[in-house]
């Protein structure tokens, strides 16, 4: 009964996500139930299919759900949130009644009334008459299907997945449980061969009347095959506890009702072992019915975004900002099993933690806004974060650059590993292992024979910059900058002048690739001159050019963080930088929806006099690409990084340069905003940002505690240590 | 030493085992190591690629190894002796040397210096000069492959194997483990549902230097088929301990070696799961070096085949006699690890048992001989098998009819079940429920609904005859009416007096089929009038026909074993018949090969001073088919068919009426034959069987214990209870 009481309170912050958002606009989220962090998460899947508008195997789609397609073929037991691959989305639960049916082309079905909350999903399939609701625990997914009289069925389609990869093992224990594991990855067809194993165990509240498996058939040829009345179809293996394998199998369980009957379905998963799946279900989800599993989530997710409260906001601006708080709390996940155990890095072996173990790591993304984020609210998760980083050096040589799953996808360029860690280092957080922290980001930064994470390394500290014998020179010549200065700011705070020196300089190689003509970073040839006929405009819209990676010259012209005053004198002075970076916005070549420029509406602070525009554009910015909708997302919302910037940007404060410990300040979207410090790691319980306006929208002044700042910057010790930010528009 | 020092004694019978009798000319059986009845097998693989001559894609081939092939890719753990439809022959163990080659076609190799023993095989690699030594316990295959200096590999090949069955799932467990499964199944591509697992735990001798996994990927199509760079090719997972599934995929273990090494694999398997596998594996072999179990298995064949001596053979009667009773005691084998755990048919559930569960019954061919053999030499055996046969049907309701590894293929026609227990019984083996048993025999031969041993039975026993509404009429009217012969026998010893009318009545239907004109069975239409135009020697060959199985009206119009004299009456007196019989013989009709006129050469017999024509056809049938040499039967095994013949052939006696304890008598090939008799079930510790000649070598009589016989037949309880048989040629 607490249950259905809860929403009689007053709304708190968990009872403003709405989990559509992100849903469309390839935003790539999905509104099923997942725990903060969770490794299990329950997604509607609708990308398969030709009656969807948006259909996985005739374009490139990421995600298992698009809200406006409109057929649905079951529900992913594992996701992964906000990413521009398409990856798991197996482990499809689907409830059908009637005749059974195997073909998700055919029992697949339109839908209704769905409903999305914070660890709650529910859906009405109009050709079954069934009611779907899910929630989930950390590593458990939690179904509950209403069915209606007559023979209800539960698929577990095995074949049926968001990717190509194919593979599956599954045996029926008993008539209330299964067991198996299936092939998942890689990531973005990058490294197949790292392609791993998901296992799981499933457990149904109620005996099935019948159960089976199906596997089809592959289409053999040879005189043998002509004995094969099964060539090419697909076998129904009924009643049997047998272990089948293959590229596409599933199992189904069917029931006879006299009556409208309930039955819960909970499907345990892990990377280790059947055993582990076995036991994470036991431990987590035991005997608790749905309604507890989902209170616990619900309030898990309740306390988690309660670590920052909000007053004086819309609605939709508390929808929009806890939201995205929510999608910052999806990756990094859990990767360890209840006991502990995990898959190192390449699964040469299986390790155990005490802690946690994280994975999901889209760094090139996650590391710009995401951890700042984290590093402020949520400390003991970066820290624990940074130790599954250092773990994975230990297992694998190597930093990660983009680790999924214990895979490293390689995904992306730069060697942003460095900057999250310096950036925790650099704000007080510090229980783990530093020095060898230190080590592992040199080896990356220098060690120029076979490095995976700095290819073209050696042309780097040579010339300073990559040239176009490398895949987008320019980029990665700005990542490894950015990735140089981070280090040296640790290499300083370790009294390590050398490599402070050394890396100082290496972070402003980028400079050589400045062109004064154009005003921007070009690329150049192995033999140093220019790269032409060069168009700054050519690689809009994530087309291929030489030079840069998802972008072209005018979006990746200010994405040195640490070096504006350069840059600023590289052009020409505040004047032509303002103007130039004006005519990014104007002439739309600003893409909101990826990284490069994502700090752009931020860097009009550089000029004094001009802050107010970036208070405009970031305003401006919000309003437009962020809404209480599922085209709410701007695109990919890459991990978090898209809700990381809005959930900063709503608050009046943006971490301008990765790894410095510093904010930059624009208007607050809200009257007050109190930020819960952990007293682990900070002082004070807690700041307020308070926004206090008199007249146009501009900041007038900004006070710390009372004292004047004169600047719009504020360094995170300085923040964390007052008690109160006021910023006043006057 | 031991091991080396054995050939030095006096030839015993194990040495007199050819294992290459039967590897050509279809016979189908394989030359490599297996203990009596044993689960786990190793053959030679030599039927992949288009360098062999008899290759398995390219025509219908039902073994692993054909000796006149010359590529070799691999050497599989677990097989089928002696039967029609390709089956089993996976998990193919291969060395190589040098860089790692995954595609059979390309490590396969030409060979050298084969040698075959009961319970041993070896053979030289040409390609990589390297020697393979194989050996095998009840569940267990042992290999030791001699490696020359440099780089070795060991592939276990999980996707190629003798059928077009694929799917495996495999883990590395270290770098000395492997486990895993592989679908198999189903025989003849009937019931293709059926198709089960086979587990495998993989222990070798010394840790590989590196390992890893191969998997295939099917070619996709699609839009994300153009990211996988690897779309239809082979992946390569290196040094990883994580599952893999899919249809064709592979482990190896690489090796660096200084000098000359040896390692040793060995691989148990189960049909239950991979801890049992890993039990049988560590109970049957532990730490035992190849040489122990390969003495343990030498042993234990000697003990079988000296269960029957013979002596005043030349070197190549005792290798095809003993070869033939070697063949006889691979089948029915082991399915219960050691443990006592087996999958139930249909692998419902997991059932455990104190004995021992057989498997492979393959009844139609075997029901003629092969139990008629063990009821006589391995009573025990006997036993246990029909313990086994009762157990499927508690499992399953019915006994079995073609059962492999707890599935029933319902390969050909007939309800031989019953045969097998009434023989049995008849013989005073009894340790069972009889009466289960007999209640069983009744299920099938009287439910007229949904029985899936007698299709036809409502016609059958309204009419008498199946009609040419089904297939094989003929043949399964002859098949029911001998199974309905047993039963009444049983039904006698049992007092059941109206059953044994009825079933005494039911045996003798087929005479409606007689045609008095052809003198021959004749297939009639539903409406009961003959099948016409009507060709009795259309059918042979095994072509398709109305009427037959596998044969013609020629091959089967004296299969009536239970009713010769009625089939002397009808056919118009002993002259006709003796005429007929010949005819099939002379017109090159009879097919040595195959079952349904297996009986034949006995068949003189019944006809007063025409015995010698049986002693004359079956010395020249022995001669003809019988040799010690690759193509020494006649055709395929038959899982010990054809080698029981010859048993009993060579020793003067054969059963000649199936379930009828009675045997008939020719002339011994062997000077003396003592078998060895099971104290458990006969009073006698053995029996002999002396010939003694005096002349052109007809037999001139017959005496038991010195009692003159007069008669060539000779029931089983004078035969057991005698001491010696003595058989007079003049």
């Amino acid at each position: 009964m607490l249950f259905f009481s809860i929403t009689i309170f007053a709304q708190e912050p968990v009872d403003f996500v709405n989990p559509f958002i992100g849903t469309s606009n390839y935003g790539a989220t999905f509104p099923g139930p997942i725990a903060p962090r969770g490794m299990a998460s329950i997604s509607p899947f609708n990308v398969a299919g030709p009656q969807n508008k948006l259909e996985k195997d005739s374009q490139w789609l990421s995600n298992p759900y698009v809200k406006e397609n409109t057929f649905l073929t079951g529900f992913s037991q594992v996701n992964i949130s906000g990413v521009g691959c398409p990856e798991l989305g197996v482990l499809l639960l689907m409830p059908t009644t009637g005749a059974l049916e195997i073909d998700h082309l055919k029992y697949g079905s339109t839908y209704k009334n769905e409903v999305a909350k914070a660890g709650y999903y529910s859906v009405d399939l109009d050709k079954y008459n069934v009611k779907g609701e899910f929630t989930a625990s950390k590593r458990v997914g939690v179904s509950k299907f209403t069915f209606p009289k007559g023979q209800s069925n539960i698929l577990l389609n095995l074949g049926l997945g968001l990717t190509n990869e194919e593979g599956a093992m599954v045996r029926v224990v008993s008539s209330t449980e299964i067991e198996g594991m299936r092939s998942v990855g890689s990531f973005c067809y990058n490294s197949p061969e790292d392609a791993y194993p998901i296992y799981f165990v499933a457990k149904f509240s109620k005996p099935a009347a019948k159960f089976g498996v199906w596997k089809k058939t592959p289409n053999y040829k040879g005189v043998e095959a002509q004995w094969m009345t099964y060539n090419g179809k697909t076998r129904m293996m009924n009643n049997t506890i047998k272990t089948v394998v293959g590229d596409s199998i599933g199992t189904y369980f069917t029931y006879k009702f006299d009556k409208q009957e309930v039955v819960e379905v909970k499907i345990g998963v892990s990377y280790v072992s059947i055993a582990n799946a076995r036991e994470n279900l036991e431990k987590e989800t035991g005997n608790k019915s749905f309604e507890t599993v989902y209170k616990e989530t619900r309030d898990e997710w309740n306390e988690e975004l309660s670590k920052i409260l909000v007053e004086g906001g819309t609605k939709d601006e508390n929808t929009i900002f806890y939201t995205a708080l929510y999608h910052t709390l999806i990756h990094p996940n859990v990767l360890n099993d209840v006991n502990g155990e995990y898959p190192v890095i390449k699964r040469s072996k299986i390790a155990k933690t005490d802690g946690t173990r994280y994975t999901t790591f889209s760094l090139w993304d996650t590391y710009r806004n995401v951890h700042q984020l984290m590093s402020l609210v949520y400390p003991k998760q970066q820290s624990d974060m940074i130790k599954s980083m250092l773990d994975m050096y230990d297992e694998n040589g190597w930093l990660p650059k983009w680790e999924l799953n214990s895979t490293e996808t390689f995904t992306m360029v730069g060697d942003p590993a460095s900057i999250v860690i310096v950036d925790a280092c650099l704000k007080g957080i510090q229980d783990f292992d530093i020095y060898k922290a230190y080590y592992a980001m040199l080896k990356g930064a220098d060690k120029m024979e076979n490095n995976p994470l700095r290819p073209g390394l050696k042309e780097y500290i040579e010339k300073g910059y990559l040239s176009t014998n490398f895949k987008g020179p320019v980029s990665t010549t700005q990542e490894y900058n950015t990735s140089d200065y981070a280090i040296s700011l640790l290499a300083k705070a370790l009294g390590e002048k050398d490599d402070y020196k050394r890396f100082t300089k290496r972070s402003l190689s980028y400079q050589k690739l400045f062109d004064k003509d154009l005003k921007l970073l070009r690329p150049r040839l192995p033999n140093g001159k220019w790269y032409e006929p060069f168009d700054p405009n050519s690689g809009a819209n994530f087309e291929e050019n030489v030079g840069f990676i998802e972008g072209n010259a005018w979006q990746y012209a200010f994405m040195v963080p640490h070096d504006m005053k350069g840059l600023i004198k590289l052009m020409g002075g505040e004047k032509v930088f303002s103007e130039q970076l004006q005519k990014v916005f104007d002439t739309k070549q600003f893409d909101m929806a990826n990284e490069p420029d994502i700090a752009n509406p931020y860097l009009f602070n550089y000029v004094k006099g001009e802050e107010w525009k970036s208070q405009e554009m970031v305003k401006k910015l919000v309003a437009e690409y962020f809404q209480n909708a599922p085209k709410g997302l701007p695109g990919n919302d890459d991990t978090g990084t898209m809700s990381a910037w809005l959930v900063y940007s709503m608050m009046g404060i943006y971490p301008i340069s990765p790894g410095d410990p510093i904010y930059t300040i624009t208007a607050p979207l809200f009257h007050r905003i109190t930020i819960k410090l952990d007293p682990r790691y900070y002082k004070k319980d807690s700041i307020v940002i308070q926004r206090q306006i008199n007249n146009d929208g501009k900041i007038n002044s900004i006070e710390i505690n009372g004292k004047s700042l004169n600047s719009f910057f504020i360094s995170h010790d300085e923040f964390v240590n007052g008690t109160m930010l006021k910023v006043i528009q006057n």
